[in-house]
């Protein structure tokens, strides 16, 4: 998607170096919505640590990135103690999204079947193939999901909740693709973004909204369910990092909530996901591990000064018990339909 | 309540000036919890605006404020007119909260009984008459509440939205007194502060519960629901603004959603009020005033720099859209009861 009239995927090669060399540009996530800035990866420790520290972040991107961890490794030492070790790595920076062990365990399957000295460049090669591989699926879900929007001879009112827009994919992102496509043909969309406390990353989505000129409102996350009793929201769009065999899907901590209201408001609740995030191997979502990230995100705000820095405050003394779990369940029974790459489709029946 | 080693009510009367040219003093509860600070009202403009900027907050302690604000205007001018007019000014400032109209009312009803020069000063024995009332009311609330936590034999887990403790009353709170009835009484209680964006009142009751000894755990709003559905919670206690004749709920923005998850998991939901929160003219929630405050709110966050100054930060760009209701209406069929001066009630039955 565009940042001004500059067009840019989330994650994309130096191809200014040769492959072997390379290193991959990622947008530092960190840094926005105050500041627009890139960053360059080129070592193993320098994907895990850009996944962990979420400068790059979005189920779909850590996968990417965790791909290219795994080609800076191959690059370095190809042989399969030396790719283990970094599958390892890689996959402990984050626990909840199965993209990343699924991306992870893609590249190691494909380098085991080579010999070592191929392994390097087949993965790059590899990598890219996921990168590409996930702009034509989140391209997908933006194709199913526009019926679900378009249409109707008035504003459309979507509430999403998180980032799971182009900068948490490749391109497109994964909720937001039926968005952008809905704007692009014409259709009047409104989007009301959550902010999404602790991280905010709903000041991403609004980013991205306002780069692509698409109508958008910021609510704090408490604000969705007066919203929906109020009948102003029409239909809710969410992201997945992990989707159980029976449909419970784990996502940004609060989805549940907003479920919940959607259900008890009659609205229908779409969670749009990508292959990679199914997770068949797990039969619901108790069995789902959720992330308990560092406290400071809630007892730290980053934001602007008077004079334009970017900067932190304490908004909560250091010495107080914070709790600060990154993800939740939401069950199947809220969930209204997945939009994948293949069509919408039933929970349980994806 | 305690501040340290000092006892404190959220509002008392400067007892070293006559009645007729006495201030009141207020916790500035815009300083909090970065900073302990009190100030001085001594007009009806000074009444007014404390209660507009949410200096004073909580619908008990903006009654009383409002109930000394007619005492400041009484002793101007206690003219009809001029009370009238005072009346109106103070119950413009905030419109969801039920106590603000109803201390004023009570005042103004009790003034029209009266000669004009009895009227300020006795403007004056109503006010405090009015808040040493709220505290036996919540002290009351803090009794009826107790049964419902002590009797355990084990770790208490409460989860509570905004602040409705001594802060937000005179004394004692609503939401907290039976919190602190249960803390004093020996129980082990452990309470889930949620932070309750924009403004962050969860942080004014993580600092009134660390100032008392009460073990609590901050979470942002998000996270209530997991912790619902991971048995974390025993049950839930909030305050209320207004409650409708059928038992609906107004409250803070954010309060629906947890009694939603609540619901779902099957976790008591009380609501703790005074009598002056109940508005029998109120048939349902429907028609209860949600007051919409600025986005500004929302976009900039106040803190404590790395220097230790009160410093305020902007999360969002300006130019970005946002919408900021303050309140939400749950519906009574969510409630498990009330917690009132007079003893736990059915919805419908208070």
């Amino acid at each position: 998607m565009k940042v001004g009239e500059t067009y840019y995927r989330s994650i994309w090669e130096d191809t200014n170096a040769p492959v072997r060399q390379r290193g991959v540009h990622i947008i530092d996530q960190q840094q926005l919505p105050h500041r627009f800035a890139t960053a360059t990866l080129a070592t193993l420790a320098d994907a895990a640590d850009a996944i962990a520290s979420m400068r790059v972040r979005g189920a779909p991107l850590i996968g990417i990135t965790a791909a290219y961890g795994m080609a800076f490794a191959a690059c370095v030492d190809s042989s399969d103690t030396a790719l283990s070790h970094a599958a390892q790595v890689l996959m402990a920076t984050r626990p909840t999204a199965v993209n990343l062990a699924w991306a992870v365990q893609q590249v190691s399957r494909h380098l085991a079947t080579l010999p070592p000295a191929f392994r390097g460049e087949a993965a790059w090669t590899y990598a890219a193939r996921l990168a590409d591989d996930d702009v034509a699926q989140n391209s997908a879900i933006g194709e199913h999901g526009l019926p679900l929007i378009a249409g109707r001879d008035r504003v459309v009112n979507i509430l999403t909740h998180c980032n799971a827009g182009w900068l948490a994919a490749v391109d497109w992102g994964t909720a937001l693709a039926p968005i952008y496509r809905a704007h692009d043909a014409g259709c009047r969309v409104h989007v009301w973004v959550d902010e999404t406390r602790p991280r905010n990353q709903g000041l991403l989505t609004s980013w991205e909204l306002a780069q692509h000129g698409v109508p958008h409102t910021v609510i704090v996350d408490n604000a969705g369910g007066q919203l929906m009793r109020d009948g102003h929201v029409d239909l809710c769009i969410v992201g997945a990092d992990r989707v159980a065999a029976n449909g419970d899907v784990a996502n940004k901590i609060g989805t549940y909530l907003k479920a919940l209201a959607a259900k008890d408001n009659g609205i229908p609740f779409f969670v749009a996901v990508p292959d990679g995030t199914f997770d068949a191997a797990m039969p619901d979502g108790r069995a789902i591990h959720i992330e308990e990230r560092h406290g400071d995100e809630i007892r730290k705000m980053r934001g602007l000064t008077a004079t334009g820095e970017v900067a932190e405050i304490d908004v909560l003394p250091a010495d107080r018990a914070v709790a600060n779990p990154a993800f939740d369940i939401t069950p199947a029974r809220l969930v209204t339909g997945f939009i994948t790459p293949r069509g919408v489709v039933a929970p349980g029946a994806a």
